[in-house]
């Protein structure tokens, strides 16, 4: 068999000493600010008194910052640089199977210890917590990225660090449950019978396969009853997203290593933290009129916030304790289907990037998981890397603008954020492989009804 | 808190265009030849004839070559390039951890797409076989990491792969199975009524969980019985350890970045080939009189073929198809305890480190497990990277070093062989972390009893 010799270049890597020192913050380069949270009792700005028992006051500091760049502490560097820059790939095997003239590079965040990009953000919130004299973190998860990534960053600092798993989760994925407590955290099936919440909430029948508002609910009573413990989340705020920017202020130097510039960059939408941090690098230069790529966040079609939702005021969480935050919703009340994409089921979209979907600088697609499930497989088999069930929703558009290019022929060069590895999803795999899969059920009706619980401000 | 700003080298990076392009021989370096197999039935040596229905001709040739270095082709060096140098790591937080003035580096081969060093050799066997027309690749796999590389490296080039899986860890790690499934390859739970030796063995019901015995026989099996099918062995060949040399080649020019010279090499050793590849180049130098450091294998307690058994001819399965190959060995009939470190529960060690450590080129440890988890969860809880369970035996030493200079003050300079990741052997974690795990039962009757079986040649 004739087998092809070529010596190609795959990676294009940074050393240490090149990594980024500093997030992007992307709020004073927009045209206008995003709208401010409201106090759910008042309906007035929250101020940062409010926040208090949540964060600690530097990220409540940078959760409204006018800086257009935030210095990352030595200590935080120091533990990024052990996997960090993170390297950008070039999809040579991809293409061939696709027969594209597209170039596809994609950003790997698997590299991380937790494998996924969450513990970009998991570091400096366990750091702050610490500089700040905290001792515990709790929070919640679903299938457990987020957990793992924020028990790694507690391990370093020395604070415990305390989750609430969606029951649900819990008991079909043991396997992210062991890395979170090989890591040192304590994991509890939510809901518990540690939290007031808990114990309510679980009376209910119906609510013991538990969910993350449920969860959410726990990890914030847990943190607001002890003066040393505070609450950390894993996406949607603006420092998260902050945090998150090191992806694309690095890819920015990785294309310049490739000689390449981004046609297209497609990033999944959870909360939004993953598309974010690689997008708004490129945006800041496309809003200078440096490059000019397409920006398209892609969502599941069980849960499009952005191409089903409204722009409006809506709680964070399903109980309706959190502030209320402008963004694009389903509904706080919405609950979409069981998808094995767990990181996109978030009814809600991150405030500032609704913000900037509004302001016309980006585009979303939502695509059905049986689509993104043939892009992994045919990811895995010429690549290598089995991807997360989230980020196949963006190979998925990738896929389908390759396929675009080889028919019109126009130059694409696309960017894609693969921001962790599926060894906890295979279940999912199995499930695609087997014929067991099946695309979402979305009806207006459940939009609708989802929709009319976003309350009146 | 007072947290440590200080901001540290931690990986030792190489460029794609600085890796190795050759693989290292070591046999023509050495003092004298290894003993050659021998054919079971006539005890003569085995020829190349004899291999053809088993292995295409150029890793034959690969097996008996007198030549230093061997080009590896270019198709092989693309792939390598994927994730190729792999990082050689300082571990500054274990260090800091154990308080101790050694300087421990690690070389991290779970990078790779299958998660450990396995596709080092899994992509040239592939490659090799493609060249010559070969279709399909047959092999067994115990836990899964030789099973996940095998899929990898054929769905790279066309082949199909047909795996045997040890029936009891084919009902406890779905996971392992459902990656070689992503990857394209199929898997049989061994015993299976697929072939003679499955149909035959597995009529005996103290035979249904399986061993890798009965699933080598399959795999050898279906591999002879259909001229365009070829077997595939992922260790102990020195083809296989010939392949795995990239390791070392790397480390040496990672460790001169670093500017430091290793005292202690260490790495565990199943069936050797992760401990030759990191540790034959160094070795060379070390006989160049170019560098002096103590070469260490580090096996389980359950398995010591270096430290307990005998150096002499044996089979190379349990049910004595195999050429006989002068190894130390506990005997082809040794059944070690079910320990969780499912790679190094081989009864013998590679002919060609057996050879080297007859030579007195190296030494050997064996560590009971227990104490190889609780340096493994402190690796986890200071590294961030949670490992499988055979590099845990070099990781335990390793400590024990790193405690040794904390007493004597003595300069130690630590390198060891970070094989793979543990994410699919998390279960391992938690029997340790709950209290579940038990060392191995090490009996002088039992190892007198696998002895006995070692055949009179």
């Amino acid at each position: 068999m004739a087998v092809d010799e070529t010596v190609r270049q795959h990676k294009f890597l940074l050393d240490e000493s090149q990594m980024p020192t500093a997030w992007y913050n992307i709020i004073p380069d927009l045209p206008e600010p995003p709208p401010p949270p409201l106090h759910p009792g008042t309906h007035e700005p929250v101020g940062p008194e409010d926040l208090m028992p949540l964060f600690p006051m530097a990220l409540i500091m940078q959760e409204v910052s006018q800086d257009r760049y935030i210095e990352i502490p030595g200590a935080v560097q120091d533990i990024y640089r052990q996997w960090r820059p993170s390297p950008l790939m070039r999809a040579h095997r991809l293409e061939k199977a696709l027969d594209t003239p597209a170039r596809i590079y994609y950003k790997y965040e698997g590299v991380s210890p937790a494998g996924s990009h969450k513990t970009n953000t998991s570091v400096p919130q366990a750091y702050y917590n610490a500089v700040e004299g905290i001792s515990k973190l709790t929070t919640e998860t679903g299938a457990g990225q987020w957990g793992t990534a924020l028990a790694f960053a507690c391990a370093l600092f020395g604070l415990e660090c305390e989750v609430w798993q969606v029951g649900a989760s819990y008991d079909a994925k043991p396997y992210r449950r062991l890395m979170i407590e090989a890591f040192g955290g304590e994991v509890h099936r939510s809901p518990s019978d540690l939290t007031n919440a808990g114990r309510m909430l679980g009376a209910n029948p119906a609510n013991q396969s538990g969910s993350l508002g449920i969860a959410i609910s726990e990890a914030v009573e847990a943190a607001v009853s002890d003066p040393t413990v505070r609450y950390a989340l894993g996406s949607v705020l603006n420092h998260v997203l902050l945090h998150q920017t090191i992806i694309g202020e690095e890819a920015l130097k990785q294309m310049a290593m490739a000689g390449d510039d981004p046609t297209l960059i497609v990033g999944c939408t959870g909360g939004g933290s993953n598309f974010a941090g690689l997008s708004f690098p490129f945006l800041r230069e496309k809003m200078a009129g440096k490059i000019n790529p397409r920006i398209l966040a892609a969502e599941p079609a069980s849960c499009p916030s952005l191409t089903h939702g409204v722009y409006a005021y809506d709680f964070g969480d399903t109980a309706g304790m959190t502030p209320l935050m402008k963004m694009h919703t389903l509904g706080h009340d919405f609950v979409p289907d069981p998808i094995h994409a767990g990181g996109l089921r978030y009814h809600g979209m991150a405030p500032l990037i609704s913000h900037v979907y509004e302001l016309g600088l980006m585009e979303a697609q939502a695509v059905p998981q049986t689509e993104c499930f043939a892009a992994a497989v045919q990811f895995a088999r010429t690549e290598g890397i089995v991807p997360a069930p989230e980020p196949t929703h963006a190979l998925a558009l990738a896929v389908r603008e390759a396929l675009k290019a080889k028919e019109t022929g126009e130059e694409t060069v696309i960017l894609t954020a693969l921001c962790g590895h599926g060894h906890f999803d295979l279940a999912a795999y199995d499930a695609y492989l087997n014929g067991r899969m099946e695309d979402e059920a979305v009806s207006e009706e459940r939009f609708a009804a989802g929709l009319a619980t976003i309350p009146v401000v």
